[in-house]
């Protein structure tokens, strides 16, 4: 794609000379950070401010001009990266327009990173949720615009359940003022949800009133083995029914991710001394101080009781829970440092059907692949398992290489047979588009034509994500 | 408004003859049940399955028949009343499609109560949250529709919070089948929530995926006399800080209300000796057992000692309980039974800002007429005060009926003034429609109306509902 000069021009002296990112900083706007789909752009744009960005997209839709909006461009799924387009980058908004500790609200602009938002909630005793990998780079208007997830989804829901209202920029650099703070409003479409997780394809998240919550007192944080997925959902049950809403976080992991990560981090030390196919980390939280523990080791005696669970360890202190996270959160580089490339499923299913798409896709993939190493984990509670599959341990891996679509392919299978879905929380960006036309209802697909079409209907924002041009 | 007699010969004969309601049980379909709106309508269709309401529609979208889709007609502001088009009632579609205990979740069709969806939640020891006074007759098509709000909203969210997918019927007879049981499916716009509160103006919600969640086990239920709104916004704060979660709903009421109810209701008792202004009627509920009521005692004893309340009283069993609660219900009714008709302002501010509505709004009434009678009530958790006024005690009340619509329009100034809702949660229908323009942003506005064009461009779905024709 190439943008007319003088097209880029007029939009160049139209913009405040620092919302013009020069050269020599364009480097994290073009590279996507695991360098899978390199970016290129005649233009990038950082305005401070609403109204000036809201000037730069009217002036670029009079002039047919494609844009791709970006955050903190830590997305997996090539959501951000530019093909020649102007990228409208938010990370210079960073107000905080308004923070309200009895409201449980914050009024935070686009730029401001998910940790920020964190800290900010912090310091008044209060808690914002959303927590992911990325949280240091990742900014508000791009979690928003993909609907994070996370490990905290169990208790309060994806990054669209957090927010309140939001402000957002038109394609055609109109600003919609929707910084509702009500809780209730009740008069007509909810527009924001189709900017939430919309990727950036019909405007550009500005600013957003986000919720927060009471602060969690205390902590109970617990890793244990199970005799296999079937029993990791009953005992997911019975800690949901007994624990009064007090279950924060319920992440599954299988053997072999466990082994990967104390192999490629030898000085973590093993969690638990029985070895089993199913490992549950799960966290519980109150607001309240003292009757937690109380009740986490009551619904644990049960599990044992019941036989749901084979062996277990309660941290007993702040360190050693975060020990135990640190197993879940090494994951990922566990696998980067694997000489072996990875396919990398992002799926869910509902609860109940997680054995059966585990027990499926584990045969199928060893049916096909007997070398084939399997590393599963994920937000259970959610029914988002992260279904990762490593080739052989032994190279060279020229053939596995080029069977990894295949792979993917046959688990999505699986996945859309139990009812679930192929992206449970990165979203869609480049890497699913073409897929997401096989998989999803027709009619539903038609719809969301039929929104962006007469939402953006030059087709300017984001070509290429999400849709089908 | 006359359908020509073809068309409607047309559909008749299209249906099956037991989905076509006789002239002798078309009652509820016409009288709103206040007797504000009434009906007409020249065919009443009530088809009992989704494949035959999708033809039906796509018979009518072909024929260019507008429709008018009806619940359980128990709206509060004329959405579901007919001026001469076809009715579509979901009230034959009533299969239980699935319930799913371990995945707190069901499958219900849109003609099933309220009532029967948390009766079916019960039998599974789950709750079915949403809960309003109409839930006998309101179906799940209507209060979605609606995006119905009620008791649990804090705790619980709005209807849309408790829905993970529909099934929809779009206006020209398509059928989205968008079943989602999936707590996390991040692949592209959340439609949903376009016909969730979009009260009927571009489909009809034919079943829906609802959450369930665990049944809480104990529940603590206080009344308390406050010295003002404002302590009562500071109550809210500390419990919701200090319950973890637990704090199920915060409802608070003038005296002008309590007066009236104990006025028209003698058979009730006194909940409290001491008379205040503002008067908070609060649930905790946990699905711990044993820990509730210390928490909650421990709150109020702060609260006490904090003097932000001068009298209460903590329920000591359900039956006292449910005393409480009865002075709440009885809100309505005793406002019915009163002689003068009543300006009902529906209303939602930030919590913070309701202290400075309460005072702005009763000194505004007060000056315009001394003798109002100022009747507040509401769900103050959600920020929803439900903001009524009845005429001078002494008739007639002609003058006072001339000025209703007046006194309404300065409420809507105040509460747009502090950034709040003209309808927290009863909707738009056609009471508010036109007041609808004057008060949300234009460009919201225009957002809207475009939606409404492209997803029923022949503009035959409830029309004059929520947006103008």
């Amino acid at each position: 794609m190439t943008i007319p000069a003088e097209h880029i021009e007029a939009l160049r002296a139209l913009a405040d000379p620092k919302s013009i990112v020069p050269e020599d900083a364009a480097g994290t706007h073009l590279e996507e950070w695991r360098g899978r789909w390199p970016g290129e752009s005649p233009l990038i744009l950082a305005p401070s401010a609403t109204e000036e960005l809201s000037r730069l997209m009217a002036e670029a839709y009079r002039r047919g001009v494609p844009m791709v909006p970006q955050g903190g461009h830590t997305g997996l799924v090539g959501g951000g990266s530019a093909k020649g387009e102007v990228i409208i980058s938010t990370k210079r908004m960073r107000q905080v327009r308004d923070v309200s500790a009895e409201g449980f609200t914050m009024t935070l602009e686009a730029g401001i990173t998910l940790q920020e938002a964190q800290e900010l909630a912090r310091k008044d005793d209060r808690l914002f949720p959303l927590s992911i990998g990325a949280e240091g780079t990742a900014n508000i208007g791009g979690v928003l615009s993909t609907n994070a997830g996370g490990v905290h989804v169990l208790r309060y829901g994806n990054a669209r359940d957090l927010v309140l209202g939001i402000e957002a920029v038109l394609p055609d650099g109109r600003i919609w003022k929707g910084l509702n703070q009500l809780r209730k409003n009740n008069t007509g479409y909810d527009l924001k949800h189709l900017f939430i997780g919309g990727e950036g394809t019909i405007g550009i998240i500005t600013a957003a009133v986000l919720k927060t919550y009471p602060r969690p007192k205390e902590h109970v944080t617990a890793m244990l083995a199970l005799p296999s997925p079937e029993h990791a959902v009953k005992l997911l049950s019975l800690a949901q029914a007994r624990s009064g809403g007090q279950l924060g976080s319920f992440e599954v992991m299988n053997d072999g991710m466990l082994e990967l990560v104390l192999h490629q981090f030898p000085d973590l030390p093993r969690p638990l001394e029985t070895k089993s196919g199913t490992y549950v980390l799960m966290e519980f939280s109150s607001g309240q101080e003292g009757t937690l523990r109380e009740t986490a080791e009551g619904i644990l005696e049960t599990a044992f009781e019941e036989e749901l669970v084979i062996d277990g360890t309660v941290a007993s202190s702040e360190a050693q829970a975060e020990a135990l996270w640190t197993i879940r959160h090494n994951a990922s580089e566990a696998m980067k440092k694997d000489p072996s490339p990875c396919v990398k499923a992002d799926v869910s299913v509902p609860i109940a059907a997680i054995p059966e798409f585990l027990a499926k896709a584990d045969a199928k993939v060893l049916e096909m692949e007997p070398g084939a190493r399997i590393i599963s984990f994920g937000h259970m509670g959610d029914g988002n398992i992260h279904y990762d599959i490593l080739g052989p341990a032994e190279g060279p891996h020229d053939k596995w290489k080029a069977r990894m679509a295949e792979f993917e392919h046959k688990v999505h299978d699986i996945v859309v047979e139990l009812g679930g879905s192929i992206s449970a929380e990165h979203g869609i960006g480049q890497l699913k588009r073409d897929e997401l036309v096989t998989r999803k209802d027709p009619v539903e697909m038609d719809l969301m034509r039929t929104i962006k079409r007469s939402l953006d209907p030059k087709g300017l924002m984001n070509p290429g994500k999400l849709l089908n041009p």
